[in-house]
C-alpha cells in the first residue's frame, strides 16, 4: 500500500494542535476524518514531522499517510476534497507517492520556524490571532544580540518544556534572523531539530531583554545554567508557525 | 471642537466596506457606533480618506472626526476602546488632534495599495479570505511587464469602474512592483489618487496576461483606446488591501 507524503497547510487557531485527543478538534484528528471522507476508506492516522501545539500555525507541514491504492486521480481529488471538507483551515499543498520507508519526522534534516510579534499600543486588526501582542516598544536589537548568543549545539534544559521526552536535551541552532518591518517584529529559527516548546520558550526569555536590554544575567548564562526555572515564560502559540522542512531532496 | 485624526487598521471581511449603509455592517458606521460609546457623546459620521469597497482591507486608513473636547485621556480611551468594542476588526493605531482645517480626502498626497494573489492548485489556508486565488501558474513578468506599461499620468477610463464619480479620468500611476515569494504574488500600486476599482479593474487586465503573455492587444493598447469593455474582470475585492497614506508630514 502506498506511503503517500502531503504538505499541509493549517491555521493553528481553530485547532487543540496536531495531535488527536479526546473530544478535541485537532490537525491530525480533522485531516484523518477528511481522508478518509475523500477515499472512502478507513485509513490509519497520519503522521507527522512534529506535533504542533494548540494554536500553532504551519504554512508546510510534511505529513504521511498510507492510501488503499496507489493512483493519481485520488491524489489530485484529495487536494482539492480535502480544502473543501475542512473549509479552507487546511490546504494540501502537495500530494505523492515516496518510498515506503520515507518518514515525515525522521527523515527531516531541517526546520524553520517563525514567531510573529506586534509591537504597537494597539493591538492588531489583520494579525490578530496570528501573533502576540506586546504594547510596550520592544528594544529589538538586544533581542536579536541575545538570541545569536544561542547559536550553535548546546544543552537547551533552561529552553526545554516541561513534558518534553525527548532523550537528548542537546539541540543546534543555525541560524536565528530578525525581521523588523513598521509595527511587526518576526524571530525566525531554524535547526534541524527543536525540543518541546524550546522556541516558545527562547522568545519568552528575548522578550524580557526586548523590555530591558541591561537586564541580567545574560541569555548565554541562562542556557549554561540548564536551569529551566532561570528562562522566562513560554510566549503565547498563536505566534508560532512552522515555515518549513527540509529534507535531503529540498525544502518542501 | 477638535478635529482628531485616526489611523485605523480593519480586516474587510466581516464588512460591506467603507461607507455606512442601511441595514449594512460598514466600517465607517462601526467605527461611528464605537465612537458614540466610548465618549459618550453624539458624534458626526467620520470620514476618511478612501470608501474602500466591501471585502478590501486596509492597514493604515487615515480617518477624521469632530470630538466635543481635547483631552489627552480620551485619546488613549479611543485606542484601547475602539478594538475592544470592535472585538479586533477594526483597530486605531494612532489618535491625534490635528489642524481644523486638515482633511484626510483632500490633503492626501500619495496613497499605496496592494493586491494579494495566491498562485497553487489549492486554495490557502493562513490566507483564505485576504487573497485572490489562482490554480494554474501565472506568468509572472508578464503581468510585471504589462503593468509597468501604465506608469506615468493617463487617462484611466478604460479602467475605471461604472460607478466612478471623479471629474476627471486622469490619474498618476507612480509606482508598480511585483513581489513574488513562493506561492504568494503581490501587487503594489502607489500614486496620488486612483478612480474608483481602478487598482481591481487592472488586476483583472494583468491576470490575462498572466494566463496568456502572448495576448494581444497589450494592456498600452487597451489604455489608449480609453474604453471599459476592452479591459478585463474587476478583481475581488478581498485580494486589495490600502496600504497607507501619505501627507506633508509624511506616511502615516
Amino acid at each position: 500500500m502506498p506511503n503517500v507524503r502531503l504538505v499541509v497547510e493549517y491555521c493553528g487557531e481553530g485547532f487543540s494542535g496536531w495531535q488527536v485527543q479526546p473530544d478535541q478538534r485537532t490537525v491530525q484528528g480533522e485531516l484523518h476524518r477528511a481522508l478518509e471522507m475523500v477515499t472512502g476508506e478507513a485509513l490509519a492516522l497520519p503522521v507527522s514531522a512534529g506535533r504542533t501545539d494548540a494554536g500553532v500555525s504551519a504554512k508546510r507541514q510534511v505529513v504521511c499517510c498510507t492510501l488503499p491504492r496507489q493512483d493519481e486521480a485520488l491524489l489530485r481529488k484529495i487536494m482539492v476534497g480535502v480544502s473543501s471538507i475542512l473549509k479552507n483551515e487546511v490546504s494540501i499543498l502537495r500530494a505523492e507517492v515516496v518510498p515506503e520507508d520515507f518518514h515525515p519526522r525522521y527523515d527531516a534534516l531541517r526546520k524553520q520556524y517563525t514567531y510573529t510579534i506586534w509591537n504597537h499600543p494597539s493591538p492588531p486588526a489583520l494579525l490578530y490571532g496570528r501573533c502576540k501582542h506586546v504594547s510596550a516598544p520592544l528594544h529589538v536589537q538586544a533581542m536579536q544580540i541575545q538570541g545569536e548568543s544561542l547559536l550553535g549545539e548546546h544543552d537547551f534544559t533552561s529552553f526545554r518544556g516541561s513534558r518534553c521526552g525527548a532523550k537528548s536535551p542537546v539541540r543546534k541552532l543555525e541560524s536565528f534572523t530578525v525581521h523588523h518591518r513598521g509595527d511587526e517584529i518576526s524571530l525566525e529559527f531554524r535547526g534541524p531539530g527543536f525540543l518541546k516548546q524550546m522556541v516558545r520558550n527562547i522568545v519568552g526569555t528575548l522578550l524580557l531583554y526586548g523590555a530591558d536590554p541591561k537586564r541580567t544575567p545574560s541569555v548565554k548564562a541562562i542556557l549554561e545554567a540548564r536551569d529551566r526555572k532561570m528562562a522566562g515564560p513560554t510566549a503565547e502559540p498563536w505566534g508560532l508557525t512552522l515555515d518549513w522542512i527540509e529534507y535531503k531532496e529540498g525544502r518542501l
